[in-house]
C-alpha cells in the first residue's frame, strides 16, 4: 500500500531547526505536491517515488534566509572599496546608482545575485531596492522565495518621484503578487532619515489593515542616532515607536546602536532585528549586540546587505561571522553557538518576514525549500557534530543542491533556473560600462 | 636566441605584493630552477619552455603565508565548540591531546591540514606542535614551505620531559634541516605562563648566535595579563622585554592586550605580531589593534591558529576577516585596504618568518611559490579590481594551482603531493576513535 510522491531526498543526515532542534540521521525527506510530506527514517517508509535523490554522504537543512539585501547592487561589488562612508556614497555609489540604475540594471544585477545566492545554499532573500516589480519577476521566473521591501522616500528615484508615489506603485505590486506563493511585498521605507512622519504613518495604517511588513534601516550608525537626537531631540527608535511602528511586523535593520533600554522595547514590542554584521564591519558603522538580544527574547535574522559593502552574498559566510563576532562582542565564548546561529540564518529569518508557516524549517506541511552540503572534503574532515560542522567549517561552495518548493535550482552545482554564462556576460558589459564612468569621478 | 626553462606561466593579472605593489595585466611568470627568472608581458620575451600553463581568466598571486597555526589539531576540528575556555581546554582539547597526540596523529593531522592549506592556496605555514620533527618530514614530502617552531614547555608532554629536553630535542631537528631549502626550524616556547625565565633566556642566548626565530603565544587573553601583573608585578612583554628577547627574531602571537606603551616597545624592537583574527572572535580572546600596529610600523602577519578554535585553515578566509574586523575595530571603513590585508596573508608573513629573501611576493631571484585563483563565477562578477576581488570576494575554492618552489602541488584543484583519499579516510578513523573517547569525558 505504498504511496507514490513526487520526490524523495536521502541523506546521511537532516538538520531539521525546527523547534525540537532534531538532527536525524539517515533520513529520507518525502516531498510531494512543492511541501513536506515526511520525514522518515531510510527504508522505513511506504513512500516510493520516480524522482530519488540519493546523498549519502550530505547534510539536508531549510535553505538559508538572506533577510537583508540589495541585490542588484551585485553588479557594484568592488568598485569602491576602503573608503570614508561619505565618499564611498557620495563620489561612487550614489552617482553609479544615479546613472545606471534602471530595469535593465535591476534585471541584470538580480539575476546574478540570485546565481550567487542560489550557489550558496540560500532558498529566500528579502530585496530592499528599485525597480522591485522587476525584480520580483525575475525572482519568480527563477523560481526563489523572495520578499520585496519595496522603496519609499521623501525624494525622487528612478522608480518614482515622491512618497506618495512609491506607496502608490508598491501597493499596486502587492495586489499583483498577492496570492503568489513564492513572492511577498512589504514597505521598504529606507530610513528615519530620508523618510518623514506622514509617510511612515501612511505605512502603519496600512500594515496594521493588511498586515504587510515594514523593513527599514535602523541605528546603522552613530552618526544617524546623533544628528537625529540632535535635530528631533529623540532616537530614531523613540520616534518610530512614537507613531506606534514598533510590532511584530517591523524588521528593524543594522540596529548597532542599542542601549539596554532599546533592547527592552525591542523584546516588548516584538520587533524583530536584521543583523548584518560583514557590512557593519566594512562600513565600520558599529557591533549589533546580538547575544544581548537574543538573550532578551528578540528575534534576530541575518542578512548580508548588498554586495557593494560585503561583498558577496554568502550566507554561510555571514553565519560563520554573525557566530564568530558575537562572541568577541559579548566577550563570551559560549555566546550564539552554532545552533542558534544557524536559526538566524533560517527559522528567524522567516519569522521576521512573516513567513514562518511556510518556510525556515524542516516540517510537515512547510514548503520544500531546503538544501544539500557536501561533507566530504579535507575542509570538514574529520565529522564531529554536524551543526558545527556546517556554522564553523562549511562555505558556500559544499552546497551540491538547492531546492525552493520542492523543485531543484541547482543539483551537483548546475544551476537549473538561471542560464549562469549569460548572467556572466551582462555582468562583464555592465562592468566596463560602469568602470569606465566610475573612473572620471 | 630563445632561452629554454622550466615553466612559463601566463595569467591574466599578475599580483605581485611587490615593494612597488604592482599589478600587471596579461604577464608571464618564467620559472626555472625553482625560481622566479622574470616576470614579462605575454609573447613580449624571449623565453621558451616545454611546460607552458595558460591561466587566462586567473589572477596568479603569492602563496599564502599561514604565520600560525597547530597543523595537527586539524584532527580536533569541531570536537568541541562554544565552551567557555577552561572547560573548552580542560574538558576536551587537553584532555584529548593527552590520550591521543603521539607520531600517528601528527603524521595524519599534519597531512589532514597540508590538503586543506594547499587547497585553499597557502604555500607555506608555520607550525606550532608537538613532534616537529615528524611534521617536518610529512611536510618536506608533500613539497611544501613550512616553518616548525619546536614546542618549549616547563612541564612533560608525549614529547619532551622538560625544557632542556625540549630544547635539545629542537635544536637537533634545527641541525637536521640547517641546509633544507623549505623548511625552517624556529624556537616554539608555548607562552609566558607555561615557560620559565631559565629556559626563556637559554632561548635568547641561542637566537642571538644563530638567528633563529623565537615564535610565542603573547597577550592572548586579558586573563593572562592581569595574572601575570598579579604574580610577577609585571606585564608579560615587559617581562620579555626584560630578558632582552623582544627582537626582529621574535614573533609574538595574538596581543589582543595591547597599551599604547606595549605598541611603541613592539614598534622600536621591530617585533613581528601574528594576527590570528578568527581564533580570537571564537575564543573571546579581545580585539588586537592591527590598524594602529601598522600606523606605527609594527610588522603584522596572519595566522588562523589551529582548526581545534577558527575551525578552518583557510586563509583567504583570515584575510578577509582581518580586514573587515580592523574597520570596525579602528571604527574606521579605510582601515586595514585590500592592499594591507594582502601584504599580511604573504610577505608580512615571510619577514615575521625571517624567510622574506626567499618567499612571499613576486620578485626576480625569489622562489616559484605562488598560486592561481580563477576569477570567473557569480561570487567575483563584476571584476573590477584584483586587490579588493582577492581580499573581498575570493573565496578558498576559488585557488586553481598552488606551486612551491616551482613545483605543482595542486593543478586544477587536483592535489598531487597527497593522497587525498587516504588522507580523509584515516582522519575519519581518528573522528571514530577520538569521538568515542571525549563522550566519556
Amino acid at each position: 500500500m505504498s504511496q507514490q510522491v513526487e520526490m524523495i531526498v536521502n541523506a546521511q543526515w537532516v538538520v531539521t531547526v525546527d523547534e525540537q532542534a532534531r538532527v536525524l540521521k539517515d533520513h529520507a525527506i518525502i516531498v510531494d505536491q512543492a511541501k513536506i510530506l515526511a520525514i522518515e527514517p531510510i527504508g522505513q517508509h511506504d513512500f516510493t517515488t520516480d524522482n530519488l535523490v540519493e546523498r549519502p554522504n550530505h547534510i539536508i537543512l531549510p535553505g538559508l534566509i538572506n533577510a537583508h539585501t540589495h541585490a542588484a547592487m551585485s553588479l557594484f561589488r568592488g568598485l569602491a572599496d576602503d573608503l570614508p562612508l561619505m565618499s564611498w556614497l557620495n563620489d561612487h555609489i550614489w552617482p553609479a546608482e544615479g546613472k545606471w540604475v534602471n530595469e535593465n540594471f535591476v534585471h541584470d544585477g538580480t539575476q546574478l545575485a540570485m546565481a550567487e545566492m542560489i550557489r550558496g545554499g540560500t532558498t529566500c532573500f528579502n530585496d530592499m531596492y528599485f525597480f522591485p516589480n522587476v525584480a520580483a519577476r525575475v525572482a519568480n521566473e527563477a523560481h526563489m522565495r523572495a520578499s520585496f521591501a519595496f522603496p519609499i522616500l521623501d525624494f525622487p528615484s528612478a522608480w518614482a518621484q515622491n512618497a506618495d508615489e512609491y506607496i502608490h506603485k508598491g501597493l499596486q505590486l502587492h495586489d499583483d503578487f498577492r496570492s503568489h506563493d513564492l513572492i511577498n511585498i512589504n514597505f521598504g521605507p529606507h530610513a528615519p532619515y530620508t523618510v518623514s512622519d506622514e509617510p511612515l504613518k501612511r505605512v502603519n495604517t496600512i500594515s496594521v489593515e493588511t498586515q504587510m511588513g515594514i523593513h527599514i534601516h535602523l541605528h546603522e550608525t552613530a552618526h544617524e542616532v546623533d544628528e537625529a537626537q540632535q535635530q528631533n531631540g529623540q532616537r530614531p527608535i523613540e520616534r518610530m515607536n512614537d507613531m506606534g511602528l514598533l510590532t511584530p511586523q517591523f524588521q528593524a535593520v543594522h540596529m548597532t546602536q542599542l542601549t539596554d533600554e532599546d533592547i527592552e522595547l525591542l523584546a516588548q514590542t516584538g520587533t524583530h532585528v536584521v543583523h548584518c554584521p560583514e557590512s557593519n564591519l566594512k562600513l565600520a558603522s558599529g557591533f549589533c549586540p546580538i547575544a544581548k538580544l537574543v538573550n532578551q527574547g528578540v528575534n534576530v535574522a541575518l542578512g548580508t546587505d548588498g554586495a557593494a559593502s560585503n561583498n558577496d552574498l554568502d550566507m554561510f559566510g555571514e553565519m560563520r561571522t554573525a557566530a564568530l563576532l558575537a562572541k568577541g562582542v559579548a566577550e563570551d565564548p559560549a555566546a550564539i553557538p552554532a545552533e542558534q546561529a544557524l536559526q538566524m540564518a533560517t527559522i528567524n529569518g522567516a519569522k521576521a518576514l512573516g513567513i514562518d508557516d511556510v518556510t525556515g524549517s524542516l516540517a510537515v506541511g512547510k514548503s520544500a525549500d531546503f538544501i544539500a552540503v557536501d561533507t566530504q572534503s579535507p575542509e570538514t574532515s574529520p565529522f564531529y557534530n554536524p551543526v558545527s560542522q556546517l556554522v564553523y567549517s562549511t562555505t558556500a561552495d559544499k552546497v551540491s543542491d538547492t531546492w525552493v518548493a520542492g523543485k531543484a535550482l541547482m543539483t551537483n552545482r548546475q544551476l537549473l533556473t538561471l542560464n549562469c554564462d549569460s548572467i556572466m556576460q551582462r555582468s562583464k558589459e555592465w562592468h566596463q560600462k560602469i568602470a569606465a564612468a566610475d573612473q572620471q569621478n
